[in-house]
């Protein structure tokens, strides 16, 4: 398959690199960087894959001069996302695969819209890497991608034939790939992740293993994730209550951690508030549920987001 | 009657010289400033008052030293009340009054353990001073102090006698001495506006009208305003709905200003959150409610605090 990736920064730029170092052909669409990838190519050091360069690329700063390709993986930051319904039908085809690789909640839905029939599969990355100049990408931790196929905010689609194929390409290209057979119950439990860690990570300028390490947050954390479990149970999605305990364990035996949302505030770039904090916000509260904590903190964040 | 000040700092100091240069008679119990206020005394430099410099004053670096009072005024940061068992025997008698001039919920309830029969008045101060060295204090906007007899955590003492006669011997110092009739319903309303304004100027280093100027935290601090007029309602203190309204107006036409616990945070100073946080929200959860935009910035406020 050929592949498109729409934001090709730390997160699209890696695996990008990666699908095309494994011999995919793969189309990048660049923003500011496009000069410098045009003539200098895209580079990757990798903390587990040695150092990747490529110095021929198909860069391209308009996506009218892209081709239409089998697979597009969408890496924008959500607050980028009103872009898509001008890039996404110049590109797509009726069987196209479009993947999102992005945090929050809501982008398949919005997606769906501009693309009632194709497959949308949404892909939670679970990865430490910046970039760290243009077409320059540090991966420095991590790199696991978990891939769900869409099918509405409260069905699950399975494993299906379009995800195992690929996940296959990925694994192809080194990427540790993931099936999630309910994509809507994994952007959930990610969240019970990201409400809690990105935010506080912001408005109190901590890393994870601060907030763990003091009982005041560990326990601010704890709540808000119980408060997003008890959400997506009022959104018909049912996640198991040892979940949040297996999150805390996690995270209080991760390193140092800076979430992503933390390093978008450290860069003075906007937050992605209102896929990660609105969108389930107001789910549940269409559901008949007030996530108080969690709103408390997105709206800190969006006075913090000015 | 004559006083003793405990605390002389940008409040205590305040009041205290106000009141001895009126011709009463002050005792000051000073810590770090004892030494310097001994031999130079003690200045104001007011806003409306012009200044007033106190040569001759009566310091006193050990409660034991000081004399009997008729009224003890109490001015500590709250985070010192646990100094209050060894402090307040040594220079009460039977019918001392002894004001608490300080922030937050409870203040009153444990005096009343370590003084079974005195009177005792809580204050609300409503002022804008600073130490700004050894025995000198910067008065910079308004000074009224609302004081009101304390009679149990939900009952109203009335305008009583001892009330009246502190708040005439204050007014005949020039201090705008308001009376209470009920002191506890006064508390609250100072927690409707402390709890929000206090805890969000910290976390997010913020003064009052940045907090008003932005629609996510001016709705937020009108939502905590609400939970608080919930618990007071849980704890027994009807409160009007329309008191919210007006403290956010009289907010957002007050200048720019610094709540008291963000000025404690910039000189690296403890935070009172127990007296102006848990208390209330262990009142109101004994009570039956679960203050929960209020204990996330707790909270957040805790892990500042450290």
């Amino acid at each position: 398959m050929n592949y498109a990736v729409i934001g090709t920064g730390a997160i699209g730029g890696f695996y990008g690199v990666l699908l095309q170092h494994a011999g995919f052909n793969v189309h990048f669409l660049l923003h500011n960087d496009f000069e410098q990838v045009k003539t200098k190519g895209l580079k990757v050091e990798s903390v587990d894959k040695g150092d990747i360069s490529l110095s021929n690329v198909n860069p391209y700063s308009r996506v009218q001069d892209m081709p239409y390709c089998d697979v597009v993986i969408v890496s924008l930051k959500t607050y980028h996302n009103e872009l898509l319904k001008d890039l996404i039908p110049e590109i797509c085809k009726d069987d196209t695969i479009v993947i999102l690789l992005q945090n929050g909640l809501g982008m398949e839905a919005e997606l769906r819209e501009l693309l009632p029939k194709n497959i949308i599969i949404g892909g939670m990355c679970f990865i430490c890497s910046n970039k760290v100049g243009p077409g320059h990408i540090k991966h420095l931790d991590y790199g696991s991608v978990t891939l769900g196929e869409y099918a509405g905010e409260t069905q699950a689609a399975g494993i299906t034939r379009n995800l195992e194929k690929v996940v296959a390409e990925f694994k192809t290209a080194g990427i540790d790939a993931q099936m999630s057979e309910n994509l809507m119950k994994s952007r959930w439990i990610k969240l019970m992740w990201n409400m809690p860690f990105n935010g506080l990570s912001v408005v109190l300028r901590a890393t994870t293993d601060e907030i763990m390490g003091n009982p005041y947050t560990r326990e601010l954390a704890e709540s808000i994730m119980r408060e997003v479990n008890t959400a997506a149970a009022y959104c018909g999605i049912t996640i198991e209550e040892e979940v949040v305990d297996t999150l805390l364990d996690v995270t209080s035996k991760m390193v140092s951690y800076n979430p992503s949302m933390k390093l978008d505030f450290e860069k003075s770039s906007p937050l992605e508030t209102q896929y990660i904090y609105w969108n389930p916000l107001n789910s549940a509260y269409s559901a008949g549920y007030e996530m108080t904590a969690s709103k408390t903190l997105a709206r800190e964040l969006e006075f913090l987001n000015q």
